[in-house]
């Protein structure tokens, strides 16, 4: 067998082409290394959160879409894997919130930034920012050149929606004063816990999700998300997520083994 | 930055040198694509457990050296992971128990399997079995190239040892009446479920702990051996093992947040 085929009636068939959907963009330069490994951690996360956007996530869903449509200056920060598995998405959100996409790497290289700006714009993306020397302003951050950002785009925003980015990211921009929406499945992550609101779900469940509640929440006035936004606690959201994995493990464990030979595919 | 260059400053430097380690084993074409998604699903796991060698997988570590030293023909069953993660360990505990080594690939092609092969007597192996033509006999599994199996190693052996191996090649050597020990992170994984035995444990702590174990194990007598192994239960084991997973979230979850910008490094 190819590594590329997915024999249909594999038990995780959904999950392999979400996998397919990165090899393929990890070929086209747009993912990196880096990426597939940090999605199968993601995987392993959604396994334990049964693969479903649950309430908690909702609630956080709802305290971004209020960030970002208070915001004056709010920003989707991109990178490889968000970008091949939510550009439809990012765009959409973008408009519907009036937020810039900027282009942000952890490992940059001029390539991979305009392989990811033409992904973008092809999925209807106007402008695209953080692309060469765009990346003028200069953030403090650990070991990496992510601490290039675009003066026209991060800098100014107050906002930052960050799906899929790693902790150093979200520690530098949370002490540069500014509120980060992250979207990443490990709830003990230092994204996770370094965000201002964390939204734990899958980017391809999220992203769509976070779309309709803006579209939904635009109609709101001001006064309303404000107070979403304040009613919301990351840390209590968070403590539930840790506490829906705990409890589903722990029904788990009760039952022991719970796949049986002549169950499988029920898994 | 380059993808290659680790920052020694950076929190989680250990786990990212051994994602480099995989990544070097993949450009050798020794991992498969999906080796990578695998090892990052295995991370999410091992960061729940404390990315420790707890009591639990210590308990399935003594079992699985007594179910290798008691079988007449143990095989050591290796992948692209198993042998860039962890090539030394294999041939030393194929020594210890002798057991037979054989390549055994979910995404099978001659060249990852000579790779490996080269890789395994680098380590000091002096018969690898698998490769190419050797894998003449096939088993009954779904849609893989696995179904081949060499006839001198996994086709007469009694007892497999499968470090990071899917669901699918556990399941097909339980049906034939073989007893299976998996190395495995996830304990709700298709392959913990159907194994025999399995180690929910970093490859890169258990297989040293295994050897070890098997040196200590060998001085005792056959039936101290089968007392070890009848007093084991996967069934058990796999419940402890997620109940620990569940308290340890439950207590970080009772905590909220448990990382502060203050505290980075201490994750």
């Amino acid at each position: 067998m190819k590594e590329t085929e997915i024999p249909p009636e594999h038990p995780r068939a959904e999950s392999l082409r979400i996998r397919e959907k990165l090899v393929e963009h990890y070929k086209a330069g747009i993912v990196a290394k880096a990426g597939l490994f940090a999605h199968g951690r993601g995987e392993a996360f959604d396994y334990l959160l049964g693969e479903k956007t649950t309430k908690n996530a909702l609630k956080a869903i709802e305290a971004a879409a209020a960030a970002l449509l208070t915001a004056k200056h709010p920003v989707i920060s991109v990178n490889g894997n968000a970008a091949a598995l939510a550009a439809k998405d990012i765009v959409k959100l973008a408009e519907v919130t009036r937020a810039k996409i900027e282009v942000n790497l952890f490992y940059r290289s001029a390539e991979r930034e305009i392989a990811i700006k033409k992904l973008l714009e092809a999925a209807g993306a106007k402008q695209v920012l953080g692309v060469g020397k765009a990346a003028s302003a200069k953030i403090f951050e650990i070991g990496s050149e992510r601490r290039r950002v675009d003066p026209a785009g991060i800098l100014v925003s107050e906002v930052v929606l960050v799906p899929l980015e790693d902790g150093d990211r979200t520690e530098a921009l949370v002490k540069m004063g500014k509120k980060v929406v992250a979207i990443d499945l490990n709830p003990l992550s230092r994204t996770a816990q370094f965000a201002t609101i964390t939204i734990v779900d899958n980017i391809v469940r999220a992203m769509p999700a976070l779309v309709e509640t803006a579209e939904k929440l635009k109609q709101e006035d001001r006064r309303k998300l404000e107070s979403i936004l304040s009613d919301f606690s990351n840390k209590k959201n968070l403590g539930e997520a840790m506490n829906l994995i705990s409890q589903r493990l722990s029904e788990l464990a009760d039952k022991g083994t719970f796949i049986s030979i002549a169950q499988k595919g029920k898994e």
